[in-house]
């Protein structure tokens, strides 16, 4: 998809982050701008920084929306028609929340919560709008379905667990609706970034009161580590750039990388860990200490030039580690967990 | 995991398929034997299969549960500790559904019985077992939970798109929990086959009543179109071998190829179409016309030695072809689709 101009966008998590700065990017290029979000004082904020990044205020559709909710996500696509005259001809759903902890801690509430937002409301939003999008545009207009994953999709999460299981069944939807809409004239695209400068770290406080039953340990502390390490993330719209790039020249897989003759090796890396693991334990063993002294000797040599080691999020002052287990569950390894 | 004599198996879809060869193979092992299954009568034949396969009827235990229901399957975990005075040393979540057809297609009952089955059933098994596995046999006894998922997982599935989601999830799932448990003296290993001579092509029959709202063209004769597919597949009993082999030596991704040297390969083969994804659309046209030309190349060498092509899956007599759209949906190019 190459043309924006007069199209009209909805993206999913739009009133702050990697969403907002979706709305920015793609608003810049004259795209009608419709934002969802279940925050409202998030969303009239960033109505604000829209209007001052440079879109008029008539093009702007911010849209208060439990994206999990069925029903209410109809009723917000049938908004977006009424205000703009048809349905979206870009659909990015970006819209995400996380919790940290041994997957083995995992409790209903935590599954259900993280893979509501991060998998079902994906799976809403396609099956409302992809139909609408083809009967409107299909061979006659451009249009394209993007989603936000993550590069955890590629990866075990064991700290992460309910997370990376649904951005890697997302990477796979999006494989799928790729080649699904090829002869509609459309396609899909999947952006994987690392660590985002985004509010994913508050997103326990946006949590639902009948899935609050967390197993693991989750504080103001460690919402303030949390912080800390998106704080060092890339920008929303940087990455939002990274993304149109892709869409306007049909990748299916985003990653992060500026360069995009990097992305494919960077994906071999991630790959060749998951191969790995058709061996025996004995040889994975074998393999990662290899891997590991390889990685000693590079921090080793950091060192001696004064770097600091990559990937050290250290825990701010006040602020507590995140990713550990409730501590009254009493089938942790506490200790090691 | 390499002793299996006197413990507990706990296998669900486990009255057909994939899941009785489990329950047979690990049965012979000298396990108890737990299968867990929607299907009354398929439990009552598979006890009779077992038993005449050489297990001891006392060592049976056939449960009737909706996996889907949390409570039902609580209610289960507890029976098997009640029969056999412990949880389960090794799980082995085998229970899948599909059905096949365009994913544009696809509506929310398509997705909430696949999903529900295939993703969300190994979801609750593994939060309602693995702490009761942890409480009782970490570091004194070994136990291991399994999955059958599926080489969808690492595939796009346009013609699968619920199924092949799902399975992405359960991989991942299973990276996470192979990395967990490991501390526990634990492991986890995701048998992802090809074509199984299963049951799996009748699935239609048992789709609940509340998730009959199908995007697909489905009748008996797509029905017997699939069997007809599913006839050509491995054997239950040779795939629960291979599966055997991989818990023993401790392989968290089992692939189908009897030849373990030749799975990290095959894996290799379907990640590089994934790594291709990151290419632009045009970059990726001529590396697949490339590859559509070796595959044309590959047929005709082999239709003039009089070898059939491979994997061309016909239509028996009375048949309809699977994997279309139903005719009453407006959006779908029913010409191609």
């Amino acid at each position: 998809m190459k043309d924006f101009k007069g199209k009209i966008l909805f993206v999913t998590g739009g009133a702050s982050g990697a969403g907002l700065g979706q709305a920015k990017v793609f608003g810049r290029e004259g795209m009608k701008v419709c934002i969802a979000d279940v925050r409202q004082d998030a969303l009239d904020n960033a109505v604000n920084e829209l209007i001052a990044f440079g879109i008029k205020k008539e093009d702007i559709l911010a849209i208060k929306v439990d994206l999990t909710n069925r029903e209410e996500y109809k009723a917000a696509a049938d908004k977006v028609e009424e205000t703009f005259g048809g349905p979206p001809h870009l659909l990015i759903q970006t819209a995400g929340v996380n919790s940290f902890g041994p997957i083995e801690a995992s409790t209903f509430d935590d599954f259900d919560w993280v893979m509501g937002v991060c998998l079902n409301h994906v799976v809403n939003g396609l099956l409302i709008f992809v139909p609408r999008m083809i009967k409107a545009y299909a061979h006659k207009t451009e249009f394209w379905v993007a989603t936000t994953s993550s590069m955890g999709a590629f990866m075990a999460g064991s700290g992460t667990g309910p997370y990376s299981a649904a951005k890697a069944a997302v990477n796979n939807l999006m494989y799928s609706y790729a080649e699904a809409l090829r002869p509609y004239g459309a396609g899909a695209t999947v952006l994987c970034p690392g660590n985002i400068n985004s509010n994913i770290g508050n997103a326990e406080k946006y949590r639902p009161a009948n899935l609050k039953n967390t197993g693991y340990h989750v504080s103001e502390g460690t919402m303030a580590h949390l912080r800390s390490v998106h704080a060092t993330g890339i920008d929303p719209v940087e990455l939002a750039e990274i993304l149109k790039e892709g869409i306007e020249n049909g990748r299916i897989i985003v990653l992060p990388d500026h360069t995009p003759e990097n992305r494919a090796a960077q994906l071999r890396g991630l790959n060749a860990t998951i191969e790995d693991y058709t061996l025996t334990a004995a040889e994975r063993d074998a393999k990662n200490a290899e891997r590991m002294a390889a990685m000693r000797k590079m921090m080793e040599e950091a060192a001696k030039k004064g770097e600091n080691p990559p990937m050290m999020w250290k825990v701010p002052e006040g602020a507590e580690e995140f990713g550990h287990a409730r501590h009254d569950l009493d089938w942790i390894d506490q200790a090691r967990k």
